[in-house]
């Protein structure tokens, strides 16, 4: 694991507390008001039986999706979120890095209709990580959906390609936060490597802030080919 | 057809001689330094025998393909343009709506191996003609490529959303332009059209600027499904 892969689970070990009120207070108005509602609008469109909430955080979308009846669990690298987690009560919450999902019991599940990774792929081995568990963990023509901030929008003043970049994590409402590198990806490249190894890409959705009118994320569903 | 699509093909009429010229002399900077090559690289990779230039204008795309052994024919609406491209000496020029591809005759070629559409789908109906052409045009497997303006940075101050969009024509060179509406699509949306017509997106390659290092056009790479 190299060093901004390192320092990533560190910073959100720190920031869990943190980031467990932000989220559970609201606090993001991007999530409140646009992409809350796009991932859970996505997942339930495919109607999967089961899910896999891969880097689920504090649990709320896990929780939202348990009400709606769909099964499933959430796992995350971050132990102290994964207690945040459980502690509203439900035990389908698991730690687990990426690499080591395949190793996982998850209840009485063996194979997931759907992945899902919501603004969880960080790192630069994440998506290799996630591609490679689908093997094993994912239904045939399971499907893995991704949210994360619209490359176009996220790239700033820099160039416009595949690298890692710092963090400026503003402070949200009253906390602060440790900032994390982060791995940059364009369009380009989200799709290039999902079909290198073996997935296609079903759908993109492009979710635009109601007031600017400009997307602030993008989904990308791909399907596991057999 | 309704008035934008009209005003399309009087425009580029008026604009024929000039755009030759402009085209010929390679006065416009993106083209020369980016999109070009972009879009004879995505060709070569996926080495077609056979190919259909569709909006070719004046055809520097067919000739550039022709020279490198490729077989195939350019078509455009605009009878002005083919006069042009035909002065330079090769047949494989036809003058076509797009609606009417499938009424042409291509020497002794009954179906391609690839659509090409270098900034062309200019309407809002082309998708859709396109897509259609390709049931009977293209053979199983067959490719559409397609180059146009990154929607990003082509949506300027506007609302990133599908819609008819008015161009703001510089005049490049000497030359002056009649300006001419383009309807305005979203990544989703080119994406979201072709897979509802039976159509999977292969490839999406973003070049960009060597200077800027931002994006300057996006191509999607489409399979015809069986």
């Amino acid at each position: 694991m190299n060093i901004n892969e390192q320092r990533i689970l560190h910073s959100w070990a720190t920031n869990a507390k943190p980031w467990t009120r932000v989220v559970r207070d609201q606090l993001i108005e991007s999530r409140a008001l646009v992409t809350d509602k796009a991932i859970v609008e996505a997942v339930v469109e495919l109607e999967p039986r089961t899910f896999l909430d891969i880097g689920c955080g504090e649990g709320w979308l896990c929780r939202e999706l348990f009400c709606r009846g769909f099964d499933g669990w959430g796992v995350d690298g971050i132990t102290e979120l994964i207690e945040s987690a459980r502690c509203l009560g439900d035990i389908r919450f698991v730690v687990s890095s990426y690499s080591d999902l395949p190793l996982q019991k998850f209840g009485s599940i063996n194979q997931f209709d759907c992945f899902i990774c919501n603004f969880s792929l960080l790192g630069e081995c994440a998506l290799g990580e996630i591609a490679q568990a689908g093997k094993s963990l994912l239904a045939d023509k399971g499907k893995i959906i991704i949210q994360t901030l619209h490359p176009l929008i996220a790239c700033d003043d820099s160039a416009y390609s595949d690298g890692w970049r710092e963090t400026s994590w503003q402070g949200i409402g009253l906390e602060s936060f440790d900032p994390t590198p982060w791995y940059f990806r364009t369009i380009e490249s989200w799709i290039r490597e999902f079909h290198l190894k073996n997935y296609r890409l079903l759908k993109l959705i492009e979710p635009c802030h109601p007031k600017s009118k400009k997307p602030v994320s993008i989904l990308f569903i791909f399907e596991r080919l057999s």
